[in-house]
């Protein structure tokens, strides 16, 4: 039997962080799918076939990651995948927090599932993709904040 | 003198947490109103008569509970309802912080006016109404988060 | 049946942010015992008998509130004394989290005890027992942080 | 060399936390820059006209108190401004939280910027912009949570 | 390549809030070693050769559990024991802080080394080895704190 | 008049982080007075002599910087070195809450002297004195959390 990890999210866009994350657990899973939440009721401001491109370039080289794009609970894609774990990232308290609610009502759903977590590492703790798309939207430049290959273009 | 107690919220929808402060909370007080805030700025998920309709059915049972809808401060219907307390439950120490500012904004304009504080039972730390509606949003199961007899129907 | 509540704490010593808690918390309860705990493994900064004498000095005229010392738990304490409540005081999230663990836990060895708590009031909020020993250690004046009456001399 | 600091907000409205943050820092400044955030994403409840001239009234008498109006990002004000300093104000830890990952993103962007941070005073943590908002909306009284002279009339 | 992870911590006693951990964690490595700190400067409350022994007891079935007795830096256990993973429970947000800044300092030290993190589950998350202390000074029962076997006695 | 700064603590050992606290809040202050506390109650790890050594020779370049013990409350050498700020670095949010008591009590007992807070960088944020000596007991290698030239030797 398989270790299979989802590694959800919004990607809007991928940040170093999420990059570094995904990298990082790798060793401890046999694959780790990204998938990408589309949500009906939050507009996403990149559109959802750009991010799913960045994603999969920045992961061309890693036969072990996969990207796929869900519309329902993170726990039913995860009993469809297959997937015993869900990954995360954690940064600051407040993601903790929140995290953990989601973690504990999902294995409430599905108690076989368990959410592991990684921490950020120091240099990129003060960074999401919200902070992303603000210093893109006033004209700041980007590139550092985001994984080699991604082209967001001004 | 009475003592009466408002437990605000826009109950959208009540929940089993809710559910358990209001009953744990009843030996406390002569009286508890269930006061569903109207929102003029955020749309609701659910329709106020159904949200009603749900709490006064939970506490049908309850003869010193009743349901209320209000448009005005919560202090203001305090005074209005003769309420010396504000009810609230407590789950995460994210609430916390938001629950104490307006605790003390409340006590501000209102001197007399004090919030009791109770907490959530450890199974239902997690939950919270924006949950609920994902979850349902998303196909899945709420029936175990929601009072028995709240009939959310796929 | 009375609503009888606990207050447990060191008191080492009493400050004015206890010292509101109990007096706002009166009119919720039919009696107060304010509890002192005797922790046989950590060293008091001030002598019980003193402890114990401030706390009676200052609640002299409130007939409602009693003042004991105990060294068994809490929730014991509880019991013996019939008191269905433990109260406490709210100050900060890091408070918040403590005495989450603490009311839970009491909560698995008795049911039917509940933990009502009180926010402390804005001007309250930074002061506990432990800065009012480091400033008396320091040699400075905490006439306003302890009650009325209470002669902390130096 | 001068010291010139930046203090950025949207300011919808100001309230006496912000009025009591700025007057408080002055001396350690040679100038403050208030600067009002053009947000094209986030609509704001009062007119911008409206929000600078409020904060022009409070400080006309502080002639090292200056208001301008911005839509870059913030690093790119304080540049164009030549000030070497943000100033914020920190009411929760939550607070915290946020502005910490803001400073830290600043920082990667211009090294030379510094985040100078000050406490709010006490009686001033609960309050924010959306409280009162919130207060106006429902028909309250704001009058004691916004600077002197400052006429949000119902 | 094996998956080896170190569980690090002073078990004094193991709680059943440990033990759900690990063996929730199991799935996930090759072997976890539970691994007892000797701290020089802070005293146990239990003797080391019990706190070994109830652990070595509780798992006793699973063969891919080690129990060690260790005096170094944990980076330098895992080094040794040629773990590449730090195996942590996260209860509270305070948790949490204090985990990040011991797990950066880690990966400083050994930038190989990862912690990974499983959440306590719910009705666990008040539980520490502090408090089954704490009940078990003051005579309380600690028996539904600790693992079946794990004989506490009065 | 100067805008003279303390920077209180005990610094042991001074760790990276003061460091750079107080080489980045330079530019702010006329004068930055590093206060080494004397409590009677908690024991140092390392002399106060050798504490108030590594400190003077790593700010020997800056005439700015000046180097005291003090044994009474920080506000009452504030008063009696003429400085009206209170310098801080602020690491998590767990520093926050406890630094807010501290600075509140300290406006409360003299109203003219603010604390000023910096943010640690992130890479140092994990790090503090305890950490270092955690590492240095455990014979682990201190000397890159330690400014250069302090030599804290196995």
């Amino acid at each position: 039997m398989n270790n299979i990890a989802v590694f959800p999210g919004s990607f809007d866009p991928i940040t170093t962080g999420h990059e570094s994350i995904i990298k990082r657990a790798l060793p401890l899973f046999d694959k780790i799918i990204v998938a990408i939440g589309k949500n009906q009721n939050k507009k996403s401001f990149f559109p959802l076939e750009k991010r799913k491109q960045w994603i999969e370039q920045v992961f061309a080289p890693y036969k072990r990651v996969e990207v796929v794009v869900y519309e329902c609970l993170t726990v039913d894609l995860c009993k469809k995948m297959k997937a015993r774990y869900i990954l995360r990232g954690l940064r600051t308290s407040a993601d903790f927090e929140f995290e953990r609610s989601i973690g504990q009502i999902n294995k409430q759903m599905h108690r076989s599932i368990e959410t592991v977590f990684l921490l950020t590492t120091p240099e990129l703790t003060a960074l999401n993709s919200s902070i992303v798309r603000d210093i893109y939207r006033n004209g700041g430049d980007v590139s550092r904040f985001v994984p080699k290959g991604v082209d967001i273009k001004m």
